[in-house]
């Protein structure tokens, strides 16, 4: 088995310890946020790392009212702007917590008048000491260059967070979250058994909106970096805006569509693609969409479309370990790439 | 001649006229916006208008050290968070102002105490109706499916509020870009011999940072939606952080090179997809990079990085307007898309 394949599989355990390790710390966190009057949140990441971001960025903003932005780097790195941070938190997001762009902005912010959080796997590392406040993954050391158990790792942390901010009403969600992905690791024989008909597959586009929108960035890095794949990513609203034009006959179109706000729109957008004959790959717990997929990969329980996420990312890691592997690829030694990319 | 080189060509015009038109209604209102504290600026738009948007997130933080936010219209539309935005200005982008999205999130926000303004090319819109203030594109009728002019003037339209916010130093350099425009446009002749490689390519990559992080978008989306071509789109920066895994002999890559401080980066990556073997197709004014790459745009003059953004757009442009017809597609008419999408 691939060192992805066998983290894949360490997931609930992950999700587990973080709650057990790091629930408190982060509840105490959040009363400390509360008090101080934060007007803005910021989150800055790469890679995987940043994918979970913009799973953040929709959580923390539904669950708080508090305005959140995605950092861009260049602009502390390149182009060395000092930002006006005072009332905000700025939140890191790195695996590795060595990132230097990262770091950077994590330094001028802190300077810049913000509170400063680190999300990171390792407690040693140059983010946590950056940081006024540290939550650990605890997923155990990431073998695999693709990131995967630290990926559902970072969801957890901003689910902790959001739920804490919230009000402790979530938690017992939040809590069902090992067991949901236990139940969507046994989809495994059925992916594997789908993964052989996209062994050929030269791009696709992958789609999904709100809550999910961040596994439809993380899903197509992972087709990209395990399967070389050219896998684009869209939310369903963007997607109509100009890039369904490429969509014809047996162009493979994967979407999340999770019961919930975004599922009548997903439904839509489903319905279109139907119709210009491309081929659709639905991950939903739902019949009314899974029944008109060319593939329907059925995620077990319908899940409340808050925690979805952490589920529904998981055949789709799945998918691409599985789907590399049918290629002939090893899923752990994507060319060109090492575990820890240093960019400015 | 279709329509979308036909607009291609009105732009310096458009530009001029916007600078004469809305220039001092610009300057007048960024003197009410540093008179009130602003403490936060967020962008709501979607496709061509979006990509406007995102260079406006990184040209706004960078003259004035407000944090810049884009916004999630799903937050507002499905999930119906009512946010906290005092201290806020809200800039909704649309060609129409006809977006009910869009227009939703502007509703919400000046509900929610932010300022709003409106960047838009329809005077008589509802965008235009709802918005505190509004700065229109005077680009005419934009007939052609592809945005072209209207998404240069809304560059326009940010340059102008980035330079009135910052002191009129700025100013000169933003008069220049009629001219500049013009100059792009002379590169004609060169695209419409290098297009005829291109006829057959499947899918490519984009790539290019920071101020010029938007056009990344704006060429990708012309050519998907043109040209069919899956192309997709990354900050050089994230393009290392897994995506790079793609890349073999032959893979198709653009990238914005402009002088400044994305050059080194971007000079740095060219070296490296070099190495990989791939297609490399560079735009930029400088030979260092130019003369390595598999085929050159060369921008006619050496522009500093800051007003980059239209000129190097241009050919863009027009490369994607030419290869469409080179492809045997009409650019005027892309399958699936009509002029305004009205997405919730």
């Amino acid at each position: 088995m691939s060192l992805m394949l066998a983290e894949i599989h360490e997931q609930p355990a992950v999700l587990e310890r973080m709650i057990r390790s790091e629930g408190r710390r982060i509840a105490r966190f959040a009363e400390s946020i509360k008090q101080r009057r934060t007007r803005l949140i910021v989150l800055v990441a790469r890679g995987s790392s940043d994918n979970a971001a913009l799973f953040g960025r929709y959580l923390l903003e539904i669950s708080t009212g508090i305005p959140v932005s995605l950092a861009a780097p260049a602009v502390h790195t390149l182009y060395r702007t000092k930002l006006d941070l005072r009332d905000a938190l700025v939140i890191g997001v790195s695996q590795s917590g060595e990132g230097p762009d990262i770091n950077t902005v994590l330094e001028n912010s802190r300077r810049s008048g913000a509170t400063t959080l680190a999300i990171t796997n390792e407690a040693r590392s140059t983010m946590a000491r950056i940081a006024d406040e540290t939550f650990l993954i605890r997923a155990g050391r990431e073998r695999s260059v693709a990131a995967t158990k630290t990926y559902t790792g970072q969801l957890m942390a901003f689910h902790l967070l959001a739920a804490a901010l919230n009000g402790s009403r979530r938690f017992a969600e939040v809590e069902r979250l090992p067991e949901l992905a236990s139940l969507s690791l046994g989809m495994r024989p059925q992916i594997e058994t789908i993964v052989e008909r996209y062994a050929f597959m030269d791009h696709c586009v992958v789609v999904g909106r709100g809550l999910n929108y961040a596994n439809v960035y993380e899903f197509a890095i992972k087709l990209m970096e395990t399967c070389y794949i050219v896998a684009e990513r869209f939310s369903s609203a963007d997607f109509l805006h100009g890039p369904i034009a490429m969509i014809e006959r047996d162009f493979p179109v994967f979407l999340f569509a999770p019961p919930g706000k975004t599922f009548a729109g997903m439904k839509d957008l489903l319905g279109r693609l139907t119709k210009l004959g491309a081929e659709t790959v639905v991950i939903s717990s739902e019949n009314a969409v899974l029944k008109a997929a060319t593939r329907a990969l059925k995620i077990p329980a319908s899940i409340s479309e808050m925690i979805s996420p952490i589920p529904y990312i998981i055949p789709a890691q799945m998918f691409a370990a599985l789907l590399a592997e049918a290629r002939g690829l090893s899923p752990d030694q994507p060319r060109s790439l090492a575990k820890v990319t240093r960019t400015v």
